[in-house]
């Protein structure tokens, strides 16, 4: 069996956000909407971009929306309701097999869960609320962002405002980043952006 | 004076939306946010492609946010409560001086108008109810999309569901396009994306 454990070298930990979007910014068209609008090269990236992380962070309705193809895969699974078991020393999660670990965000400090468990290069797969749980906590390094030429009009935006933030306008927290790479990825113009903060 | 009416040849009207959107797809972080976070590379791209247009739809809170460069141009400003006067057979608009028309896009055929005016090229310049207006209704051939990279983390959608759309999910309206250029504005990466119906 895989360990969990990453046998990665001894460099620092590298965030890396992965998102598809379309033109208008969403990254569904609703809550339960699951990423079967996106390209087929997209997928083809993404799974190989993930074959390259040690490790998955996504939020638990991402992870059920994807069980099957996340089962095999090292998962850090981001859940509000996922009961503390004492795993490193100040930290809490609670790991289910191997390759699966519930954390609960707001009762862990990831970063240090991350670094007890030597991994080094680390997906972020969404959604939402977890995006924007690791931007807003400095876990957020990278972004391959693949843009879709397709326009929803509505739905869910890449970056969930907390309820703590207030009304529009109020609070927002902003981010320079520099595009590192650009990659037209089939003929209809599915574009893959690569930004480094 | 110049007048209001475009010289033209007679080939059919096109719609060009230009938009600035951030990197998480939004165009200003509140209501009342102005263009002041874009890039001066896209600016002076926006201005090049507005001096080729005959002229501008605009709704009217991004009409009051840059009156002075705007009454230089030919601009229709949507606005629920323009007031209609008789223009052309079957539409009614408020023209204010020769340069600048008020249109109440509930009451106005708008296609039908521009028709009338005889403008052959015409840029829609937002905000997000303008846009969606003209998505909607089928006044958008194209748009020229500069993604800046920094991310708002919230703000004011390129699109914004009318009330009548109901709840998130629901009589959400796709629309396909074609990526036909790519350009890099600067060296941060403004990216300017052109893209057709």
């Amino acid at each position: 069996m895989v360990p969990i454990v990453s046998n990665s070298s001894n460099r620092m930990p590298k965030y890396i956000a992965i998102a598809a979007v379309t033109l208008d910014g969403k990254i569904a068209r609703h809550k339960n909407h699951m990423s079967d609008w996106t390209s087929k090269e997209d997928k083809v990236f993404m799974r190989a971009l993930l074959d390259k992380c040690d490790v998955i962070i996504v939020g638990n309705n991402t992870y059920k929306t994807a069980v099957g193809p996340l089962s095999k895969r090292n998962c850090i699974v981001l859940s509000k309701t996922a009961e503390p078991s004492p795993l490193t020393r100040g930290d809490v999660a609670q790991r289910v097999t191997e390759r699966l670990l519930y954390a609960n965000p707001q009762k862990t400090n990831l970063k240090k869960l991350i670094r007890a468990l030597n991994y080094k290069k680390i997906a972020i797969l969404g959604g939402a609320q977890t995006y924007t749980y690791c931007l807003q906590n400095n876990l957020f390094d990278e972004i391959y962002l693949t843009i879709e030429p397709i326009i929803f009009g509505q739905g869910v935006d890449l970056f969930a405002p907390s309820p703590s933030e207030g009304r529009v306008g109020e609070r927002v927290q902003k981010h320079k980043l520099k595009l590192f790479s650009i990659k037209k990825l089939n003929k209809q113009g599915s574009l893959l952006l690569h930004y480094k903060k």
